[in-house]
């Protein structure tokens, strides 16, 4: 592969991708892109940057769309002051496929800018760190959804680009693992929705990282 | 229906498409989108601006994403300074398909946050004016690709949206003769690709809407 570009968020999914991708995967030119979007932990962006740098990607760069998190005013936990991140334990069953901390369209939005970044690059690859849920899920961080956006970008008449999600079906556990393999620093990643000075512990994004080490072994 | 939201350019298609949906179908809530994305030709967003204020559009939102034109940079005369738009005739036959005029990614990236914005309103239907092209094409302005798109989007598990082209099957011709029935003023709208103070009259989107309107018996 000559040219990737890696959507990184500066979560523990994307940053074991960043380095899966660097270390096995026969890539020339890796380049990371990443977003600020109005999401409360913005603090993962600093981890972002710092896991780039030690991953050597060519290009990382730090997008500003902060602007969506007004555009989807009154709809995501994760972009507005008014909503609260819940507990895991609190997000009830009717919720849990589309809880509030799902943000409308963001991921399609994402790749869409990712994808546009690659062929402007001449890159036909782009990685994304969409990963098996279990507890929760989000219709766009599955295999079908990676598919079908694919048969989208595939009508490209030139040099379609595709997106790759090699971790959709494995567990944040097999995730840690193969990290551990890579020398992943998970000190420098960021997990929690709610975004203050140290991790909540008990948002849903907490809760799965601490299995997820807990289940690799890992306090 | 109960909520729309068109994207709309400023453009002859998609302010003839606002006037459609305001008059020919039954929308309690109408809603129009517009981005500046590093667009040489800007000036059609104040085309877009006075169109919805006629059109009496709830809500009529301009995104500033001029950071796209950098992230893009080097592969579009639409966005890059560096790079000359063509006149039409200068075109060549290997380039029809995608011409330098071509913006990657660009209509998926304004898409997704439609449907973003949409979802986030509550509305499910997106108009989007891509037309039948009979110069030149761009596969992101295909029945194909919004057929593609929608597979996408309603793999949402809530309240998908649904992306409506109606033009697609149309020639500007045809869209210049329902403009007409509707009274849709086209002074007040931009399609010269070079933004000067004048349309420049030879660039491809000059040329197709020069014809367009002999075609319907209006100079």
């Amino acid at each position: 592969m000559k040219k990737a570009v890696v959507l990184l968020s500066g979560g523990m999914d994307s940053v074991t991708l960043l380095h899966y991708v660097k270390q096995r995967l026969d890539v020339d030119e890796l380049y990371a892109l990443s977003f600020v979007y109005g999401q409360k932990h913005a603090c993962e962006l600093d981890m972002a940057r710092w896991q780039a740098d030690v991953a050597g990607v060519l290009e990382h760069k730090v997008i500003d769309i902060s602007f969506f998190g007004e555009l989807i005013h009154g709809s995501s936990a994760l972009t507005d002051a008014d909503l609260e991140v819940p507990d895991l334990d609190d997000v009830d069953e009717e919720h849990r496929e589309q809880p509030i901390t799902y943000v409308p369209h963001r991921n399609l939005v994402m790749l869409s800018l990712t994808a546009s970044y690659a062929e402007a690059l001449g890159a036909t690859d782009v990685f994304y760190g969409a990963q098996a849920q279990d507890e929760y899920g989000y219709w766009d961080c599955t295999s079908g959804f990676v598919k079908k956006l694919n048969e989208v970008l595939n009508l490209n008449r030139v040099e379609p680009v595709t997106v790759h999600a090699p971790f959709t079906e494995k567990s944040k556990t097999d995730i840690v693992r193969l990290g551990l393999e890579l020398d992943v620093d998970y000190e420098h990643t960021w997990s929690c929705y709610r975004g203050g000075d140290k991790p909540c512990g008990t948002c849903p994004s907490c809760v799965e990282r601490e299995k997820a080490f807990c289940n690799a072994g890992i306090k």
